[in-house]
């Protein structure tokens, strides 16, 4: 067995974050965090964790670096199970080849990611980031897409939907070992037109985190069993449907629904989980008036307060003009648009002084996939 | 055929609102408002509309005054909707008895009304108006009870929770002439522990009216059908069960849990509909920390932010002390509160000054049934 000269291989990944549009609430098996109805996603190219993984032979003790901030990993247990699993695929690997197991060859990790965005925004960058480990891993361990996305998916649920771009359905599968759980690209080419704009609102209430609010609902809600049962399947395949023929009222609208279905069995769970603030109903309302007479725009939020609208390339301007007038946005967010949405003129007069203050705003194209940064040294090698 | 001396029958009511511990959320049939769904209900002693109606002999227009307003019937055509089935069965009445219809005795009813509480506080006052305006006519008419609730509900759906006291099972009935659609008295002794803590927030919202709601959700909630067919037969018997045996906690249990899946369904709808705003969910937190660790209060919302609170007895004063921590309450409220509550001494110190304002604080008993303070004149005699 041979290795490079310092025993280190390394990989740099950028991997986007992605946004539900048929949304993931429940467990049906904690621990290998399967879920309890399939979620469909897009990926929100301008939103990244960009990550370079080491992999170092040697005992030692795993490190985790986000934002130039150390993670405290006792606190953290996720990323123990992610690389315990990691190693565990790297020793099989090895048992297959060899016919035995050096278990004396010992390695840890040290991860090194940036997102460009604050951790703190609740934007769902734990999905990114640990997608992007998970790829990471995939390229230094050379795992076939299905370990990569289990493993993305035990560090993180929704990140196993940051594995690829277009439409990525995650289906929840059957088997009790999880084996069928995978989050897959749909067929279709990707929809280029799709751009999403994301608000940010500030929230001064403590928000009840998904794993303990999706525990809460599976055992208390007397509605989500009618959701997974019922309504989910029929919309993952509507969204499919809508996608493939480039539809956007028909996504839109399933979109929306979504989104308030899935706050309403939040609503629906003893006790009840508010994720939506005042500002996120200005938002609701805004694009309710920018719909008629004809649906272009479409919310989603998850667990939080933070709106993500969806809307096709010609309509961004338009709705950012309609926004506007109803929800204050900073001028620097405005200035620092995407070159083609920032010729249009945002009339100083148009902008309203309400209290509905979106503290970032951001617009993306959607639907991009991950990319390998660097080339994964072999690791045949080491 | 006689009559007395001017040739009118007058007599005045008093009739309670009600609130529903178990919701009613969608008709079967707009017409006759036939509800979807069974609901459960008590009065609420202290918030009671008292009517005086007048049947005067001749032709003329009908006229209703609320709170020395006039109502404008030409836009409130559900008054119309009584006064002509109340007629309608007056005739009918004749018919049987003198077995053939005498048209050419016209009449005509004169509404005075007062509510004990202002009518744009949104809590519910059409209900016990309505069924005030049933209730008189009953006695003017001599109908049956079931007759009655009939004119009751086509007034106003819930109205007809309020023609009795105790624990209220308004049936929502099989057939489609809503014969057999009827709120009856639970056979239960009075829980006379039960008391009432109602909140007005106001809120500067326009709200969207029950009627209309109602029906959106019935046209767009893919999650109302599973909440009438499962989850509302349930919960009716489990409030009966938990009435009849005194179990606070449970009664508890599911008055909080159907108020919020009554929210969740409003949520559910396209477009969703919120009827909760800051201040209600300031209260929730309130009575969810109140209820550690043992349940002693049960928050329940209608078409509205205003919240009412049950509690035993024992609880009242503790209760309040809980709230003003958390809520400003006028200072004026706390002085009026009911002899047995006034005693406590609500601490300046305590008092919040944050911003959720309850504009009108009411503690009342539950479970009376309304009254008829003047005997009716013999229809008879007519």
């Amino acid at each position: 067995m041979s290795q490079n000269e310092s025993g280190i291989s390394e990989v740099t990944v950028e991997v986007p974050m992605n946004i539900a549009l048929v949304k993931y609430w429940g467990k049906r098996d904690e621990k290998l965090i399967l879920p309890l109805n399939d979620s469909i996603s897009l990926t929100v190219d301008k939103l990244t964790a960009r990550t370079t993984i080491r992999m170092i032979q040697g005992v030692g003790k795993h490190t985790v670096e986000i934002n130039d901030e150390k993670v405290e990993l006792s606190s953290n247990k996720r990323y123990q199970t992610v690389f315990d699993e990691a190693l565990r695929l790297q020793r099989k690997r090895k048992e297959d080849s060899n016919g035995n197991e050096n278990r004396s060859v010992s390695h840890h990790f040290e991860v090194i990611s940036t997102t460009n965005f604050p951790v703190a925004a609740g934007l769902a960058s734990s999905a990114a980031g640990f997608a992007a480990i998970a790829l990471a891993i995939q390229q230094l361990l050379n795992l076939d897409d299905i370990q990569a996305n289990r493993l993305a998916r035990i560090g993180s649920g929704s990140a196993c939907r940051s594995m690829s771009g277009g439409l990525v359905h995650w289906k929840k599968g059957e088997k009790d070992d999880g084996s069928d759980c995978v989050a897959v690209k749909t067929k279709d080419d990707n929809w280029t037109d799709l751009y999403c704009v994301i608000l940010v609102f500030n929230d001064g209430r403590k928000k009840v985190g998904s794993s303990e609010g999706m525990r809460w609902t599976r055992e208390t809600s007397t509605l989500l069993k009618h959701r997974i049962e019922k309504v989910v399947p029929e919309r993952i395949d509507l969204i499919k449907k809508a996608y493939a023929t480039r539809n956007f009222e028909d996504l839109a609208r399933v979109i929306m629904a979504d989104s308030n279905q899935f706050h309403a069995v939040c609503l629906d769970t003893v006790p009840p989980i508010r994720y939506l603030n005042e500002s996120s109903w200005q938002l609701i309302e805004t694009v309710e008036k920018f719909n008629q007479p004809e649906i272009k725009a479409a919310y989603t939020f998850d667990a939080g307060p933070n709106a993500c609208v969806i809307v096709q390339k010609k309509d961004v301007s338009k709705f950012i003009n309609a926004l506007i007038r109803d929800i204050q946005i900073n001028t620097d967010d405005l200035e620092t648009l995407p070159e083609e949405f920032r010729s249009i003129e945002y009339q100083k007069d148009d902008r309203t002084e309400n209290n509905f203050v979106c503290s970032k705003l951001v617009v993306s194209s959607m639907g991009s996939g991950p990319e390998i940064c660097t080339p994964s040294k072999n690791l045949e090698l080491i």
